[in-house]
């Protein structure tokens, strides 16, 4: 396996924050930003859908970029439920063809989600990305994100306390 | 006060939902795409930090709209720190004038910080929006963006069970 750039910064982003919400907005737009320059723009929505908390069959949107989405998808329905169902990456190369598909977005013509687990194999969310062209993302795309979403099985909490303000330079400006 | 519509769109866009990390995530990006429009796509970033569940004297980046973000704030730093810490709104013409202001984005040059409550006035959150221009908000962007946050303090979350896929339109396509 080549080393993976991508998947380094984003273990790299969140191997020192616990809370999953900070997490899974900067990766989201690491991701959407990064790779759009990839694609050459035709990412329209990438984010994630989280298991409830208390309904462990149904995915609650998560932070994500791109324009307002679902709220709420049940296991088993759609593209993003039938990879929570399976526990599986779902490459689907034209949303049109899949039985079934949720349609947040008349602009998105492909679509790919793959699983989240934690570092106990729990199931935790879906990585949720669309594109505004047929055909986007294939096994390669599939293996790389794969290698991506590990980031959040392998990472260990810290205490958040030591961590405030860590990604930021703060400077003071005389008036 | 003249009919708002922003600020109903996203009182209806939340209203039904009682999750708040999906609420935050649609309206941010409800919010940012809507502003560009109207600002002439100056808005860089736009999103909520929450107040910590545990230490609520600390902000935690939620669900937003832009480029990776400062994960931490405590309350007092910064544009958001002050604006949770005084509980108002902050509108800074120019950041680098701002004292302690939180660079997380050299492209900032404009930023205004309006605090989110809860319907018991219980402070859960700051929305925060960069502009990439100087001057970008006034006092009038305050008025009416203090109108669109004030959806989260009249919200009376419903069963969720009721509503799954509620914004989506499903289909079913032939292989």
């Amino acid at each position: 396996m080549q080393p993976d750039t991508l998947a380094a910064e984003v273990a790299s982003l969140i191997s020192d924050e616990p809370d999953l919400i900070a997490n899974f907005a900067n990766v989201s737009a690491l991701r959407f930003h990064s790779l759009n320059v990839e694609k050459g723009n035709c990412i329209n929505w990438l984010g994630f859908y989280r298991v409830h908390e208390r309904h462990n069959d149904v995915l609650v949107l998560g932070p994500f970029q791109g324009h307002s989405a679902c709220i709420r998808i049940p296991f088993g329905q759609g593209v993003c439920g039938t990879a929570a169902l399976n526990r599986k990456t779902v490459v689907v190369p034209n949303v049109e063809e899949f039985p079934g598909h949720i349609s947040c977005d008349s602009n998105s013509k492909s679509e790919i989600v793959l699983p989240v687990f934690d570092e106990h194999d729990k199931l935790i969310a879906v990585l949720d990305i669309d594109a505004s062209v047929v055909g986007c993302f294939g096994e390669k795309d599939a293996e790389r994100l794969e290698r991506v979403v590990a980031a959040f099985r392998r990472k260990t909490p810290n205490s958040p306390r030591k961590r405030e303000v860590k990604h930021a330079a703060v400077h003071t400006s005389e008036k």
